[in-house]
């Protein structure tokens, strides 16, 4: 177990000791939630914070819950009903949390960038608070891409989820890649775990630029990422298939034709995973528009859609990441 | 005790028998509530989803704090702030609750059919999830009935309330029972106890439609419900008096003709209440418009008025109901 | 100790004795709050109502943080999603509270006399529910001057903080007098304490009456109170300076001529500060327009500013409060 941050805000420098840290700790976590009674005393007395500057009920249930499951009090900010609007900074907001006796925090921000902002001040005013980054702009959404790679590594062994398990599996992602912070995240940890990412997008959403910063920035991660214009290429042979979330307001930016050529193009459907390999298996990290990134069919299939699964896994993850961060011990 | 059922959605097929078994489990509940902490530990660990897609406080507390007080972990999900303004649909919402291991949804939308639609769709998963109607759209509100029934029988025999106590009680409902799922629920539990239920609104807000489709799908219910467009008649001997909230949005609709001539016609008084029986009881499921439906000074007459004792009984009903639904024993 | 309130609405009739009671038990809890387990089981199984009226995501997280550390549970209301709506009534709204079983609420609304109507409507209902007002318009907000009476107070004998310490310190309040419930409630508390009180900001933001107002209604305070129209004589050999916040729609009603402006006349800077005790401190109660009331670097500086020991503070007043309140013992 390899364990040393006080703050996840990026998986770009996580190591893969880090990445089994995470996937073994969930592991344990999961079998907690399959008790009746689905909590433990980890986190008694302790305050965690969810600062949503950008609405999710989603992804702010997840975290609550987990913080619940580990016992942990929690406090609800959201940006609308706040001060934020009376003119205070993101920085004082957190600052007034931290002065409360918050011990961790779980930021979401339209805005990359927000979390580690927070996570530096936090440092440099030496206090021992954790700060999570639950989704900043179009940057990163970690807890996201962990729980993806707890969910495929389950998949392979559910009993020892590591990410060496990862190795030359192909992976797809599909779809708006350029706005998607779940894509960025996702490639960094499904590269540093050894396998090939396959992205796959029209060139609208997955411009030229945005492969060759990837690979410009780390020579490993080059020879593991490839981008494809085409569904097709990025399909064959594929072992696992992630779709994202098409932002229907793309459409009204010309971005896209219409939602229907779009799902024609790049829809992942049961036809289209014929071209992987046959024990493909399909994630969307949700909300899903049915019918346009995902047929309808397809994502209800028990067997081949893990969307289920990963929301699952997140309550399990996200308890993990607390864990972690909070410097416990597993009981 | 009699209970079998994981969800409920409607009092439309609910026995006697099972009247009975939420009239006593509520009332061993009404004794804890009565504690200086009042709180057990039933449903420690498990986690109770409020998933309320049309706003409500009132309702939302309620089973909030029924949660609570079985030692239940609570999410509150407001529509809006939700994903479904990103396309999410309601299926999809509430599967996702309940992949992050949600043991009971609470369900309230506009539309009658949605918790019906999501409890289906529980089944149809097999898994153990119960889902219980908190008011679907005109439909049913079945909570607010079932309180409405333990406030009553408590009134009569505060022991052992027990649905046998209403037999022959004439009860009146008065106001907008065309748009009421509240009026619909009690229908059927006040019908089902052996009572003798009078509707008494104007034509707009009680079409004679109303009572014939009623009185169609159940023969040992038309026998028992009669439908009057005066007050007068439903008043004389009544044993108890419900009123009904007069949602404003009526009148701009043209099905009244202003507040102040309804309550001339429909506002229950003092005065008239000495129609009633001498010990008679006045209801209202709240918010109270005052002076609209019910005046004033009746709401807030101690010994008249059971308006508070609904609210304080709805918590214990819906301790119970949380409590069967997930199969517990009463400790 | 000496305490014998159910409510908390005003400071304009605390004792000596009560302000040092709050002060003690403070003291008492800002310890727990030192433990790795921020909690003690004293309100068990008893329910807070945090009632807010007018929104405050600062303020009701403080109070919902001190309640769930003491144990209790809490029912969170916001008008904006509320019966309010629906045409009900602020003391039918607390009367529903009542009825589910709430033990205190704490009560915030944008008119004066708001949280004194509930609380004198649960004493004629002889129910012992206690009321505290967490800030009514422009008239009161007593937990914030207690926090800050705390905050001062521990600052010059950190462990045994009491009223008494205050006597003949010099205290300047700066800024929107006029329209500052905060400053009200510290006027109260500060003389009292036998503090000399100067209020200095624009004669738009303090007329004249209100200094007459105050000094009529009591004379031992017209000798502890000093009105003054420039910033100077306020600072003049100050022991602390209490700036407060500026509603920026202030601008828009054309009592000030331009933030600029303002800053330029009443903003507390380090340059400013010459004019004080060498150990002057500073205190704001947030949130704070950074270069307005306060410049940036004033407000951040780790000795001279209070500011994040006031919302430290504030969890630790008001758990002494609800506590008190609750008729509790320390444990």
């Amino acid at each position: 177990m390899s364990w040393n941050r006080r703050h996840v805000l990026s998986l770009a420098d996580f190591s893969p000791a880090e990445y089994d840290t995470v996937l073994q700790t969930a592991s344990s976590f999961r079998e907690v939630l399959t008790r009746r009674t689905k909590k433990v005393p980890t986190l008694q007395g302790q305050v965690v914070a969810n600062l949503f500057f950008e609405p999710s009920t989603r992804t702010r249930s997840s975290f609550e819950l987990a913080a619940k499951r580990l016992s942990a009090d929690t406090l609800n900010f959201a940006a609308s009903t706040s001060s934020i609007t009376k003119g205070e900074t993101i920085l004082d907001t957190a600052k007034t949390y931290l002065a409360m006796g918050t011990d961790m925090m779980v930021i979401r921000h339209k805005e990359a960038g927000v979390p580690q902002a927070i996570a530096d001040e936090m440092d440099r005013l030496n206090v021992k608070v954790g700060v999570l980054n639950a989704g900043d702009g179009q940057h990163e959404h970690p807890s996201q891409a962990l729980l993806d790679l707890f969910t495929i590594c389950s998949l392979i062994d559910v009993e020892k989820p590591r990410s060496t398990l990862l190795k030359d599996k192909k992976i797809a992602i599909v779809g708006d890649i350029l706005h998607s912070r779940v894509a960025r995240s996702n490639i960094w940890s499904l590269t540093a775990s050894g396998a090939e990412v396959h992205l796959a997008a029209p060139p609208t959403l997955l411009p030229k630029e945005f492969a060759e910063f990837v690979n410009e920035s780390d020579p490993a991660i080059s020879r593991k990422l490839f981008v494809h214009w085409t569904l097709e290429p990025a399909l064959i042979d594929a072992d696992f298939v992630m779709t994202l979330r098409l932002q229907k307001e793309r459409m009204t930016s010309y971005l896209l034709p219409s939602l229907r050529e779009y799902h024609q193009q790049f829809g992942i459907t049961r036809d289209r995973l014929k071209l992987c390999k046959p024990e493909v298996r399909v994630l969307h990290p949700g909300p899903v528009n049915r019918g346009v990134e995902i047929s309808s069919d397809l994502m209800d299939d028990p067997v081949l859609s893990l969307i289920s699964q990963q929301v699952t896994s997140g309550v399990a993850v996200r308890m993990a990441l607390l864990y972690l961060m909070g410097g416990g011990k597993v009981s």
